[in-house]
């Protein structure tokens, strides 16, 4: 671990002028020996794909008491303007909310789910935080793209996450299919890690989340990783779960059908990777993008 | 059969303010005695459904040599200006070539392949000519969505076509993936012609080429043909062929992935279908995207 003290770069990105691809240098599951919901196989398929689907996760009361509660949250989200109210590029549709674990009772309940963290710590290794969280809206006919990224690439270079030692929730509460914009990941790409070129802006948060334009991979490095590997879509029923690297490289497409895809989406961090000063950006993201208690 | 003498419009589309959904007043299959490679069970499928995939319809040699001349098609095209090249909405990607029927050797040989020429005379029951011929390319990471349309839709109002006995062939000559913006069908919805609101503005053509604005489909009738049916994404390998009928609505979301998507397109007209003045439009659209001999 570094310190405040050391900070050593061990995963520098928007500071080059070209584009360079880096050995991961830390572990993806940690050895430990907590217990939960995860089999050995289970754990040794996120190991190696950098992330694991699960089906029916949640049971369908539960998955029936979160759909509602997204819908009340979007209708009351409607022409509400605050920084934790992100809207589609082109339009007013809301497509995500953030700090629902803060500001939200069940969403709050959901991010405690006891099967869903002893799951998180099986992986992490030590006890966890909610880093970030929000709810995803990709509406029907009008969804847009999310480009591939790394979302470490954006904590460790915006957040001053100092190493791969998170990961992404995913959990469902539409049902997702091939064709309405799903989550896509390039397996084994976690373990690669892909320096982005160009500096960050300042106040960069408030356009990249509704369009990333800094700490967006280079076509080429992109087609290197897909090359060695393949696209996976791991789409689901609502109720299911994707566990997700932080480093894994995924994207998702529009979305022109009338399904809408909603999720709700918890970022881990474990207690032993606490947030440090941004690598390359001036000031830290406000707390409801990153948690930095 | 209407006559010059005689025009009744039965397919009214961007005549009024208001969307409606009317009935087809056609057949999808003709009866016709024609000798094929269709069986029975592929054309009451086609007839059911609006459309029919099959893998593997042209041979590895003759795909191999299709996917050369497309190679060589796209690099000879690059920075050329002329009305057949269509351009990406945003940038400078090729996104079609048309009338390559017409102005390539091989594509015009595969346009009079007697596999395919005899399977379209078994559908449409006459002969037939090619009404349209193009190339799509789709690129990787930037290809954008196609909205859901009726082909007919625009070949009624803006070439002329006065009845539904026209189907279109989509060959794959890159491999279709769930994820890289393949053709998206509704399946059923050939039964039904959703005429569209506006005025069709002059020269439409060349913009809607680009992005389509008019005769777009609007969401609730969309909405309604889905919950009638489902979307299905009839996707396969190079040398597969999807044959759909010129009133099934489809529509293709972007492709973010470095998979590239390109497919040659004919479509087909009975020669019982000749075109007429244009149903809602100032004068017809130019031969490289409408043949009226």
């Amino acid at each position: 671990m570094t310190t405040k003290d050391t900070v050593i770069d061990l995963y520098p990105s928007r500071v080059e002028a070209q584009p360079r691809i880096l050995e991961r240098k830390d572990p993806v599951v940690y050895p430990n020996d907590f217990e939960g919901p995860l089999t050995k196989e289970d754990l040794s398929a996120y190991d190696a794909d950098g992330y694991l689907f699960a089906e029916a996760f949640f049971t369908e009361e539960e998955t029936a008491a979160l759909q509602n509660e997204l819908r009340r949250l979007l209708a009351e989200s409607r022409g509400v303007r605050k920084p934790e109210i992100i809207l589609e590029p082109e339009g007013d549709e809301v497509r995500s909310i953030f700090a629902v674990h803060r500001d939200n009772g069940l969403f709050r309940a959901l991010s405690e789910h006891p099967k869903l963290v002893s799951a998180v710590r099986q992986i992490l290794g030590s006890d966890v935080y909610v880093h970030q969280s929000r709810i995803n809206f990709k509406p029907g006919f009008k969804g847009k793209e999310f480009q591939w990224h790394s979302d470490f690439e954006t904590w460790h270079t915006e957040d001053g996450m100092p190493r791969m030692r998170a990961l992404s929730c995913s959990i469902a509460l539409s049902d997702n299919y091939p064709f309405n914009g799903p989550l896509m990941v390039i397996p084994g790409s976690h373990r690669h890690f892909v320096a982005c070129v160009g500096e960050t802006p300042e106040n960069n948060y408030e356009s990249s989340l509704r369009r990333q334009v800094f700490g967006v991979p280079d076509e080429g490095s992109l087609t290197w990783l897909v090359e060695r590997s393949r696209i996976e879509q791991p789409a689901g029923r609502a109720g299911s779960i994707v566990f997700f690297d932080c480093n894994i490289m995924h994207g998702s497409n529009s979305n022109i059908t009338p399904y809408p895809r909603s999720n709700a989406f918890f970022v881990y961090n474990s207690v032993e990777n606490k947030l440090q000063a941004p690598f390359a950006s001036q000031r830290p993201r406000p707390d409801y993008i990153a948690t930095r208690e």
